[in-house]
C-alpha cells in the first residue's frame, strides 16, 4: 500500500495554484524535499519564487511550460514542450529525491491532448510509494480524479475581476 | 477607493487555510509584511508555522483561538477567548503595520455568535485602504461575501479519510 497521496486541486476558481504553494511551504517546514514544475509559463510567479529562495536546501522549481496555447502561434512547438516536461517530470518524480512533486498546471497539457491522460494517470499510479503528488489545473480528467486521493473543486463565487479590479501586486503574482 | 482585497476562502473542501498559507508567501515573497491570526487552535499545524521561521524579519503568527466548539467543555471560555482574539485581531488590523492580514477560521466565531457578523464585517470594510484581508473558514456569512472582492469555494469532491487513509504528517499537519 502506497504511504504518498495523490492530491487534486482543480475548477475555475482561484487558489488551486495557490494551495498547490501552501502545501509545498507545509512540507518544506517538515524538511521534506519538494519539486515543482510548472507546465504553463507565469502560473507561479515573482513571489512565489522569491519565497521560495528560502528554501533553497530543500526546493527545486522549474518552469518547463509556455503560455497558454490560445495565445500561442506555434501549436506544434508548444506539444514539443509540454511532451519534454512531461518526460522531465517522469525523470523527477522517479528520481528517489524527493518527497512531494507539484505537478502545476498539467490538467492543461492532459485537456489539450499534448499529453495522453491514460498514459499520465498510469504513470502516476506507479510513482515510488511514498511520494506526494499534487497536480494543479482546471478540467482535471475523470480518469485522474479516479486515481486520487484527493480532490478538492475551487468553485469561483465572486471574483473582483469581474467588477473591473486590476490583479494585485503580492496578491494575485 | 480601496487598494487591499477582501478574500475569502470558505466551502467544505481541503485547501482553505493552505490556500492562505501560499497567499502569505507568496507576499513574503514581494516583501511584504504579514500578519496571520488563527481563530481555531491548530488549524495551522507545525509545518507551517516551521517554515515561518524563514521569514521572522516579516512575519508574525499568533494562535488565539481554542480547539473546536463541539469539543469544548467551557462554552463561557470559549466565547471570552474568541472575543478577545477579535479584538486583537482589529487592533493588528488598524496598526498599520501589515500589508496583508490573514484572518483563520474568523466564520467559525461569527457561525457560532461568539462575534457578531455585522461588526465583523463593518470593521473589515473600514479596514485602512491598502491593506489585503485573507478570511478562512466553512460557511462564510452571506454578509462577509457580499463585502468580499474575491469569494473562492472550496468543494470536496473525494477525500482519502472518507477511504479510511490517515492524515499525512507534512502535507496535511
Amino acid at each position: 500500500m502506497k504511504n504518498g497521496l495523490l492530491m487534486v486541486y482543480t475548477g475555475n476558481g482561484k487558489g488551486k495554484t495557490t494551495a498547490a504553494l501552501g502545501q509545498v511551504f507545509r512540507a518544506l517546514g517538515h524538511g521534506m524535499k519538494v519539486c515543482v514544475i510548472q507546465f504553463i509559463k507565469g502560473s507561479w510567479k515573482y513571489g512565489e519564487l522569491t519565497s521560495a529562495d528560502r528554501f533553497e536546501d530543500l526546493l527545486e522549481v522549474h518552469v518547463r511550460g509556455r503560455g497558454f496555447t490560445w495565445q500561442s502561434e506555434d501549436l506544434e512547438k508548444d506539444i514539443e514542450v509540454a511532451r519534454d516536461a512531461w518526460e522531465f517530470a517522469k525523470e523527477r518524480i522517479n528520481s528517489g529525491r524527493f518527497d512531494l512533486v507539484v505537478l502545476d498546471e498539467l490538467t492543461y497539457l492532459m485537456s489539450y491532448k499534448m499529453v495522453d491522460a491514460e498514459e499520465v494517470v498510469a504513470f502516476l499510479k506507479a510513482r515510488p510509494a511514498d511520494l506526494h503528488v499534487v497536480v494543479t489545473g482546471r478540467d482535471a480528467p475523470e480518469l485522474l480524479m479516479d486515481a486520487a486521493d484527493l480532490v478538492t473543486e475551487m468553485r469561483e463565487i465572486k471574483h473582483h475581476y469581474n467588477a473591473g479590479v486590476k490583479a494585485k501586486k503580492g496578491v494575485e503574482f
